[in-house]
């Protein structure tokens, strides 16, 4: 049932990513386009791709690209969208998702991404991968277009908790000042804290606990805290890591995507309005592509849960093959400079830091 | 100190608008000028203006569609955008904003309409006006642009407070539809609970419970309720009024302005990329004008606070003439559906109506 894998000679920089190309809403096929397309332009990656191999097969011969470096995983069963989480964490056996995680549990490959179900997957990594020590809530981290010269900032968590209490946001601020670094290369993130307002005094109790914990050793981590941010901060050059709970960050997140499509489909509308409207659609073409090219979602998709052991991409359920790809090629960037490892370093060291000092302040005996 | 109200003979449609002139970000002469906007508009508006005299005067002897409908209140202090809510409850009498407030107190103007701070202006109205009865936190509700045919959707809480228990946000639902109704025109308004999914399993307790009650007596209260909505249907046209607690509206809020603002400015840069664009944009001039005042915030500008003895609009403080044009003209509309009445009528029989089924569930001896 299975296809061999065909491994290069330069095998150290080979990476080898497994998908679950079920669960979709565009379809198989889509998500095969997308591996191509991601093939096409890095020579160094490789597939295990798990679901239902009678329909995967045809599809990935037909592409010349992915000649000898797919493996085909067969899986009967596929996550619907709308599976509750709890049913397919005692369900999700034997299924494409489950399988593209055990790729990534038994180290076979490095990152496993997936279209399926956000609340599945992430209930089935955290079974599965299990959580990295020192993790009690893993995060969903986005990156989010801002006027930074990365031009993204990284937002988290946008959904795998609706709940975070100041310890889990300090934990959030050391991953995502690690996904920055190795995502978006920045040697020194700013990190901020979402709040209703800027001053010390606003907000919830746990954000005021989590604003002193996240700030006393922000230097020893090797970041840059810059206190309370506001939702009209995300997309602003005052901070490059949002850190926030899953409840608000899934509304902002969305409340975001929503505005842009709005805005979106009221420039259509305007452009549609006349025959000359219709003509200066032609003339603003260009300028209209290069600003749909600087906010496209596309180009950045993909969802990274952190703090497990192992790392899992969630690509958009709508996702086209740009998309796909988009997700293909941080998977591979984040393999190649072993992210699950410096995470986990850096999360360890973070709270070991916090620990060292809670124990000098406190009346610990035993001084561990 | 205070020039005299000449009141025309057609006084059934004339109305008193309380205004404080002081603390917007962009001065008094941009409050004066949105003024005379509004009132060449609409013959039957009028006003008492709280501010500062010898600055007032001399502005508004300039705009002849002034003349002798403007009440000028001298007031020395004035509410800074930075001072702190809890000490302007201490400090605030004699300032232009605690001056506009007893306006509405007194029954003098019907609506008040402030730039102001709005954390000071919220605390204010509390000790002045006084909550509603039934009504245990206030809430500020906003226009979102929005896919229905109104082209706007009702938004609350977006900052009162920052916390809301389930009855809390049954109340925002009857104030909501109420604002709706009269703010809109909509006769049967939808109702939709804002959460991470529309899934009844998600979410926090709070919404569960809300979720429950605001159901169970939607025909009653005159709105249809059509359960969880996410953050990117606040845009869509499946509901008219978002229900939310202050912390998420508020995030929320900011979160869309932010990104609206960021496409904004890509577009203006993606026109300015070369001369062939800068050209483009002069063809494009016409349907970026249209994109522009569909989607102008400006158009829409005022945050209503519900659920007070009397009714009170926060105007964005950087509001420009347009802007506070928008805002008075707002005030009118609700003033003269006598709107602070109709809300608190239908909030004591919202809460009624949910009393009586409580009593008639529980075991209260004497039937009350």
């Amino acid at each position: 049932m299975q296809t061999s894998v065909t491994v290069g000679s330069d095998s150290a920089s080979k990476t080898v990513i497994s998908i679950d190309a079920m669960g979709g809403d565009l379809g198989v096929a889509v998500v095969v386009d997308g591996m191509a397309k991601a093939a096409g332009e890095n020579a160094g990656i490789s597939f295990v791709v798990h679901g239902d191999q009678p329909t995967l097969e045809p599809l990935i011969k037909r592409k010349q690209v992915l000649e000898g470096r797919v493996s085909i995983r067969h899986a009967e069963g596929v996550v619907d969208m709308h599976d509750r989480p709890s049913h397919v964490m005692r369900n999700g056996k034997g299924t494409s998702m489950w399988s593209a995680l055990e790729s990534v549990r038994t180290k076979e490959a490095s990152v496993a991404v997936s279209c399926g179900n956000t609340g599945a997957l992430m209930a089935l990594s955290m079974i599965r991968l299990r959580k990295a020590p020192g993790v009690k809530r893993p995060a969903i981290a986005i990156l989010w277009p801002s006027l930074n010269p990365q031009n993204f900032n990284v937002m988290l968590d946008v959904g795998a908790d609706i709940r975070a209490d100041a310890q889990d946001l300090k934990v959030f601020a050391l991953m995502g000042a690690s996904y920055a670094r190795n995502g978006l290369g920045l040697e020194r993130p700013r990190i901020g804290l979402l709040n209703v307002g800027t001053e010390e005094h606003k907000g919830r109790p746990e954000l005021h606990e989590a604003n002193d914990i996240i700030e006393e050793d922000a230097a020893l981590n090797g970041f840059e805290y810059v206190g309370f941010v506001e939702g009209g901060d995300i997309h602003s050059d005052k901070v490059d890591v949002i850190v926030t709970d899953g409840f608000t960050g899934n509304i902002a997140l969305k409340t975001g995507e929503g505005t842009a499509g709005l805005i979106s489909l009221r420039m259509r509308e305007s452009f549609k309005n006349s025959v000359l409207s219709r003509l200066s659609a032609v003339f603003a073409y260009p300028s209209l592509r290069r600003l749909q090219d600087r906010i496209d979602p596309r180009r950045v998709n993909g969802g990274v849960f952190l703090g497990l052991n192992g790392t899992v991409i969630k690509s958009h359920g709508a996702a086209d093959a740009t998309s796909v790809a988009a997700a293909i090629r941080l998977a591979q960037q984040l393999a190649q400079l072993r992210f699950t490892e410096k995470l986990a370093a850096r999360v360890a060291s973070g709270m070991q830091n916090r620990q060292d000092e809670d124990d000098s302040k406190g009346s610990s005996a035993d001084g561990s």
